[in-house]
């Protein structure tokens, strides 16, 4: 499995090539893998990586494995819930044909075990590649039905990265940009730098450059100006998990641009699969926060920018609550509150309908 | 006049020396001296420097290359009225005794005018440094006045850098947090980092540990974050202009922060001597705001965070109503809304008063 560091963009294309599910988990937990539907995939192909590498012989023995991989992979970040989510789907389907292989086993003997196990490998694969697949499909189809939100041609205001680095393709929150763009909705994309790790500066920039999008890079603290002077029509943004009540976890920085969107009569729109909704909680103070290391504040590109000693408080996400967000976009649909009927609906619909 | 290099803060304590007008310019200019005060106090001494080295034998050939070099460190930055101010008062100073010495010189004959440029000289550098001690005193009586608005230990958040660095010493909003730290009224300052230029990160929290005053440093957009978990009892900052109607220019990212703190129920306090007060413009709007170079964004001490060619906007200042600003600290007393009466009623005070 190859990656593209994203720790080493603008400046470099550099790819990183995961062999096992501990260099996957550490890809996932170093940030060279970023973005919450990027990190779903990674973590698919990272228990396709621990089947094809274990030694297990019976399809019993594999998931011992399996289940260990996981464990280790849900644990390497805790806010997005794609990651937790991807890993119990592959795993449901490897669980499924070891527990059918296992009955059938009883009467056909010892051989049947050993095709068991190649054909749990084969399958953690396919619903690994499935998953991948269906991202794509997904942030095609939120582009569409996002797009649709802006009625003329306007500027929008994003911040860090949910483009296609931050999934399988297309992206999210950016998906919605480049489809809206492409039918001449946008003006110009204000592009929050998104500090600590500049996903905006460094990698929205690269993206939009390279689609002729055309953008200008701002500071995070200048975004109300922007807003104050009218030159922001929306904001759209990504979520890594979305409660029953429209909360949201998403990178820090997002809730004070929810809170001035709506100072300002600015429309705040969130752009996500429905592979982030978290309708088993209902408050966003329920998600848990990823605290990261005060270094990546005190440091940027290696150089200090702070005193030594000095402390830094990271908090790597922040919670939107949902009577700040005017309309969640999902593949499946467009939820507009009250998120409590809307997001459950958006459900149902997936499970009954065309997917 | 030596200055202490701002740009190379917190890594080199490196000390410039200015010998000509110019480079006073150049060092406004380069921010290598920043802080609308310290910008008044330097432009006073760059005033001296030019009477020091202007050749003029007369006291009306003097004021010429005043009146020159006064209008070169007006043009250097354009949003702070304090260099304005400083370098007007120091001109009316040296006015007044010229056009006095030029009305007896007419009986006196030639010896006088010798006399009266020297004295010009002599009463340009006495009111250069009359600025200075001054704003001293008027940052140790606003810390004064401002530490009585923490009525209890809080938590403060402050923007930028408005210490010693910024002013002739002790700071403004930083010269109140100091006292009122004194006081034991300071449980813990959250200081943002202040993109592009990092004031924070790199001369606040510079300033803070060396007086061992308990911080944390947060990036700008974190602020939101800690007003919404109740973290922030709150906010201090500065201003570069305030107009009749209390509107104000501070650092980008001031006007962002005052949104944030009404919405949360959080005091937002201003902390400037009456020489910021710009009574004559009523709204905010007509302050004109300096856009700084988009090279001071994309890159970080001198590594590019963005890709080649990438379009940034960088306003280095945004404007701040009045309405959103619950006290005004100043030297003279504290304002409180509806400024268009409290402050010309401060300014009435200070020509009348104590000073």
């Amino acid at each position: 499995m190859r990656v593209l560091d994203q720790l080493a963009l603008p400046g470099r294309e550099a790819w990183i090539t995961c062999r096992t599910v501990g260099s996957v988990v550490r890809a996932i937990r170093a940030m060279n893998v970023r973005g919450a539907p990027a990190i779903g995939v990674a973590a698919g192909y990272g228990l396709a990586l621990a089947a094809r590498r274990s030694r297990a012989r019976t399809a019993t023995a594999l998931m011992r494995d399996l289940n260990r991989a996981a464990a280790r992979l849900v644990a390497a970040r805790p806010t997005a819930v794609n990651l937790g989510w991807a890993v119990h789907r592959v795993l449901s389907v490897a669980d499924a044909a070891a527990t059918d292989v296992a009955a059938t086993q009883t009467t056909a003997g010892k051989r049947a075990w050993d095709v068991s196990a190649t054909e749990v490998r084969a399958l953690v694969l396919r619903e690994a590649r499935r998953i991948e697949r269906e991202d794509l499909a997904a942030n095609l189809r939120m582009g569409r039905l996002g797009a649709a939100l802006f009625r003329r041609r306007m500027n929008v205001l994003t911040h860090c990265n949910t483009g296609a680095l931050a999934t399988a393709g297309h992206g999210t929150a950016l998906g919605v940009i480049r489809t809206a763009h492409a039918r001449g909705r946008i003006r110009m994309v204000y592009v929050d730098e998104t500090r600590p790790y500049l996903q905006g500066a460094r990698l929205t920039a690269w993206e939009l450059k390279r689609d002729r999008i055309p953008f200008v890079l701002i500071t995070d603290n200048a975004a109300a100006h922007f807003m104050a002077r009218g030159q922001i029509g929306a904001v759209i943004v990504g979520a890594d998990r979305i409660t029953r009540l429209g909360d949201l976890a998403n990178k820090i920085g997002t809730y004070g641009l929810a809170v001035l969107a709506r100072a300002h009569g600015i429309p705040f729109y969130v752009a996500a699969p429905t592979s982030t909704l978290d309708l088993k909680l209902a408050r966003g103070r329920e998600i848990p926060i990823e605290e990261r290391s005060a270094d990546e504040v005190v440091r940027i590109a290696g150089v200090r920018i702070a005193p030594p000693g000095v402390r830094a408080a990271h908090p790597a996400f922040d919670v939107t609550p949902g009577r700040l967000v005017t309309a969640i976009v999902t593949e499946s649909g467009i939820a507009r509150p009250p998120y409590a009927r809307s997001l459950p609906r958006l459900i149902r619909r997936r499970a009954g309908g065309v997917e």
